[in-house]
């Protein structure tokens, strides 16, 4: 019998304890990375954007012409549900992570072990926030890194889609912490001009202008949107745009946003201090202290916490 | 209790039947297809080739910098005794599939409801070959539709690691089958030349020459260097090239070759006739003879049985 | 002797029965491909912005470096001219296209068979509009189809200049309508980004938003102005970009423009339903509707006529 | 009437006097250069490997799908025929040209003018050969220039079907010929390498070894087929490569081949001499002694008697 | 002892005559051309911009990650000294370039012969400028070649610093020059767009738009930011773009824009007219007057002098 | 007066100290890095294949089309007389490298403080080797690393050329020691593949197999040409092929060539161990066997005896 304090998703229809959310390894999304996912966080343990997400989610789903067999209102309601069933195990300041996973589930010559299996693979789950290991970069900046390995182009897996296929995202992280562990990997897209790290896009600062890589090259974050509507309120001139290491080493300011993160200031990229080594920039901190209004939630105290 | 007509599978180093197969839905080869696998097949009930299967594997995982923990030797063993436990499960006149998968596992963080799971998931699988499905398509030729997707360039993932992320390809698949439900994809590569569909390598023949994709390109198949073995053994003119819609479509014949396709002779691409429509051509004929002489088995006619 | 109802094209400075139009198989746009060419239509009798499509012309001439000989003066009073002998043969409801075509002519070194031939070839010609056959793409929308075969590279040979070189168009759409004979091709671009259809602009709908391909891939087509045109007076966002098939997969509605079809919306992109398959979508309709005003005739009735 | 000094050619399978030959302007040939060609010319006024030509002229339809409606062997004997015709009005000490040309014809819905036009354009014609313009090239080699236009894809236009799509090449040596009257463009592929001229393959001479670009990216020309197989037979280190501009500034020795001009010594690319300037270098020159050997007919004295 | 009629430049700290600015050959920025530079001129002997040129120069030398040693007050003083230490060597009614060279000096381990050299190489010189070779030019236009060589992609090399390897624009001039010595090379970028040519930036006018090609792939030059200005200041609408050969073969007018040039009038650009041929064309003309007006100085009459 | 212990240099026709060549600034080889050069290094205080060296200088200069102004045969004998002079500073058992730099010299226009500088800067200079600091390498092996920039294409400057453009292998290579200061960077060229690193070349063994990347993207090294006939005299099969990452991390071993290292073994690659790790890998030891054996110098133990 589950434990009160085990985490509970929900798989397929059913809120059960996490341990009990096993994929038959028949399942597409596990043979081929044939699906797609997308996450949200909570502030003050409310879902973030939670409509935009799903609204997202489907997006991707219909790139990959995968069927939720859901409405979007449906999964919303589960999602408040598991939040709150989920949500005594984190601490109160804390917060959680909220996911949400669909798969092409088992092709019907393949059911013969599972033949109850619904249509698709659908998983809500939650984990919490990771503030613990991640205090030190808001104090001192995030070390990011270029590798080798580049995104795939547009014309192979469109990177607007948040599929459950993240090699490329996988090894380009793994090359950038075998230089430096506490590193995060950022690639370049098949031009040769930055687009993103594993869930987290980049924003350089130049003069006064704010520029992130185009969305046709990265997944479009809610956290990247938030970002963006932020910058336009407080009058900041931002935009899209190519960018390469010219822009980076020329930077006076750099930051990436996540669902998690939402803002985390960059120290440096490629070893090589962004700026005066003010960390967070002046617009950086302004965004943040933006988006810590907006959410109503001191998430970079959440970090800071931590960092020793 | 399983019944005694059940698919067994090894699991994390456990003989167990297939429903019991079921993976965390927090293993990374869910989540992020980061995993690796590979796939051989009986001829006679006997393993084909298990020893280069399990190499490629290996060398698809150092790749992907997953540390299998087993040695191929005992991967091979399994697998033999895998294979035993399950082939009474089809007709003595028919053969199975047999796969390797291996993921990076769960990450340490996320471990909580998997406390006592190993370092990486390592799945060992059977499958009855699809016969039925196939039997028209050695009398008639594969239908192959070369899709508007392509394959991602080596410096994002390299097509010769054969890994869980398939989505490129499980994508052109599904286009080319939204034109015609009997037809498979062949994608081009980044650079406009043909590469390879979902698991099966091609060959073409011009005026007695046989061509196939660069290996740079593809993953590089078992039965595809057992194609060429043999036709070097008959003495045809055999080399990989970079090849395209124009070979494509001057071609004399055409075929795939696959684990369980072994050489099937290709009837159209695009919709259009390959030769002089005569299938299987002299050299794909010539050389699907010399397979079946090879292995042993007539392999041949387990799918003819079934066109009807 | 000509009869009364035969169609009329000016062929080198002469009014002449069509089937007099030949061209000697010497003339460079017979042997190379080496002209251009524009194409209008009437609405209610009138040539449609017939000072625009001369512009175009002049300018893919200009990339060529032919010299048409004519101003474009002459030229618009010859095809007034030519459309007014033309357009009693067909019904008072119909309309005409109207093409020019300006080719090299024939190399000094080859005109021995025709010494006084002039120095290009220069042509304009009539045709009825195809109602009849395009009636039903009106109820319910059109397929188009992305085949594997890429437009040339504008560093190759510019997609802006509306020149006689068409095999790739051709290719591309014979492509497409072995998968679907009803189907047009609508080709990617160099770069992956959808491009264009033999002779047909692409718009694509997200969310209220309107978005064409970039003009640097395209062929400027004069209804895509006129769309863009429409749009900006109906208050609608409207720009050009770099559209893939993310973008095609995710719209909510889309629709191609040409001189002939003006606005017709699309039903399925690669077999998969636009949005939720109303056709036309709102906005489509929104903007047919305005081009119906705008030229003051219902063409769409015209090809509705035909639709059973 | 036709004069009998008048040049015949076969159209449509009617032998006529070339003035006769004027193809309706609603032919694909002419609107789109939706045509395939080749040409070969005669030796001692026979017709050089017609089957090798008319081979490669069915593979180029083969690739545009047009069927030509005719057996190699009656056009082989068409084209004997019409030389025959033709060949009395040159000097019997020159020789001509034979060309094929073979279109899609007129659209089944363009034919009103023509009804009784056949399913496809088909033409042979002959041309004498241009001996007095070029004989100085033979003393003092030929001037080739790169232009910045380069030759399409071959996901785009395959370069490998000789298709009457020739606006790339045209305006790549009207480029060339801008810059200097006497010179011919020889244009680089998508990936920055050499490839062919206007009807002309390359050949570049390093240190003993004879290279040309590599097949998939030029018209592989029956001439430098000869070339090629002179080269092995004098026991040369031949084979096709990529080639680029520091292939051709650090060549010995440099030459084109073409069915006119068989093998033309190149004396400048881009303005700077090749190697020392000897014209033709030695290898080029025992080449050129082994195609005139081969073909029985002193070539070089034909273009050489007008180098003045 | 230095005449004093020679020019000075700042060498390492020290002002010194021109002929003793020599410079170590292990010096990187000769080895390797492992150096940024940038240049401004005076107007009526007063330097231009030259807060903004320094700050140009510190940002190459960011991306090249060489550390100047200076700040860039201290540059501008020693620079407003260093022009009036030289303009009396110039006719009062003529002006000077002024140029700074940083590179990032010899490596430890190769400075044994010179043991007390600084850190790096810091040169700042001055040279009058060349009015007399020009004057031509801004009467007639301008003769623009497109080679075939490309600037390397900003992945390669970022053509937005401006360092001292200068080697692709060097053979795009000297490929230009070798075809018409008169003409200057501009070269097309990676992807086949129009780029910029050794020192100059290009601008062409369309139907009353200016356009100029994308900053990510060129040297963003201050005359270039100056002539944006001018035009947004004068109601033009002006954009960076992506423009090509097709935009320069219809392009009403064209000019480049340089430190010396400020704006110079394009008369052909691949042996082809630009326009009508008016040169200056009237919107050329117009900002070549508001230049004149911002800078205070006639630099059109001080060309134009030496125009005969 | 030059001290008797200092190294002399040939510079513009004179045997001068190393402290006397100091190259004008405006000297093209500092200013725009237009210059190429070789490197040659003694065994046993003889020169290595002087002649192979001075031929490819020869050839770089080609490209570049920069007239050295001195014959090979001249050059060698200076370069002989140039080692003779300067071997006596290096202990008996250490050997020297020379390097010959020849520049395009002072342009006429800005030669005014330099009027009798010769037509080109001709330099030819030594050095001692590095024993000491790199006698670690050959016991623990190298470590690669592969950073983000990218070589040029061979069409914006062909990587054959020896050229003193350096600035993207110095640049790669400062991104490298930036992640460990130990490392070297070796480059992916335009295509993703491995190219090579700041003077060194690749090589690759997969199962006896040993392959290095194409000439065409790399400087074909004189000790990368040793390399392969040492292997084809030992029976391996060698071959030059496009390598990517995949074949880098699933290699049994891998090592460079340069003219100082000859041969030195990979330890890792992007931080990842090079096959079982043995340094060196058996093929590596028995060529470094053969070369020491065919220079008849034991350079491996000149490294060795600095490895503590």
């Amino acid at each position: 019998m589950p434990s009160k304090d085990q985490w509970y998703a929900w798989f397929n229809g059913h809120m059960v304890p996490e341990s009990e959310v096993r994929v038959p390894f028949r399942d597409r999304g596990f043979k081929f990375g044939d699906a797609a996912f997308d996450t949200t966080r909570t502030f003050n343990h409310q879902l973030f954007r939670v409509e935009e997400h799903v609204t997202r989610l489907f997006r991707s789903l219909a790139y990959l012409d995968i069927d939720p067999g859901v409405s979007a209102k449906k999964l919303i309601d589960v999602s408040e549900q598991l939040a709150a069933q989920n949500l005594h195990l984190v601490d109160p300041a804390d917060d959680i992570w909220l996911t949400w996973r669909v798969s092409r589930g088992i092709d019907p010559s393949e059911r013969t072990a599972w033949p109850d299996y619904p249509d698709r693979t659908l998983i809500v789950e939650c984990r919490p926030l990771p503030f613990q290991t991640r205090g030190r970069l808001y104090r001192d900046g995030l070390d990011v890194i270029v590798p080798s390995i580049r995104r795939p182009a547009p014309d192979a897996l469109s990177p607007r889609a948040k599929t459950q296929n993240y090699l490329t995202l996988v090894l380009g992280d793994l090359e950038a912490k075998r230089h430096n562990p506490d590193a995060v990997g950022l690639l370049l897209d098949t031009n040769g001009n930055l687009s993103e790290g594993r869930g987290s896009n980049l924003f350089l600062v130049h003069e006064g202008r704010l520029r992130t890589p185009k969305a046709q090259f990265v997944l479009p974050g809610i956290s990247r949107a938030t970002a963006i509507e932020l910058a336009i309120a407080a009058g900041i001139d931002v935009a899209d745009a190519d960018l390469d290491l010219f822009d980076a080493h020329t930077a006076d300011e750099a930051f990436i946003t996540s669902t998690s993160f939402c803002i985390c200031p960059i120290g440096t990229i490629n070893g090589r201090q962004i700026g005066d080594s003010q960390v967070p920039g002046p617009m950086t901190k302004r965004l943040m202290d933006a988006y810590v209004a907006l959410v109503g939630c001191d998430w970079v105290g959440q970090y800071l916490r931590y960092a020793k």
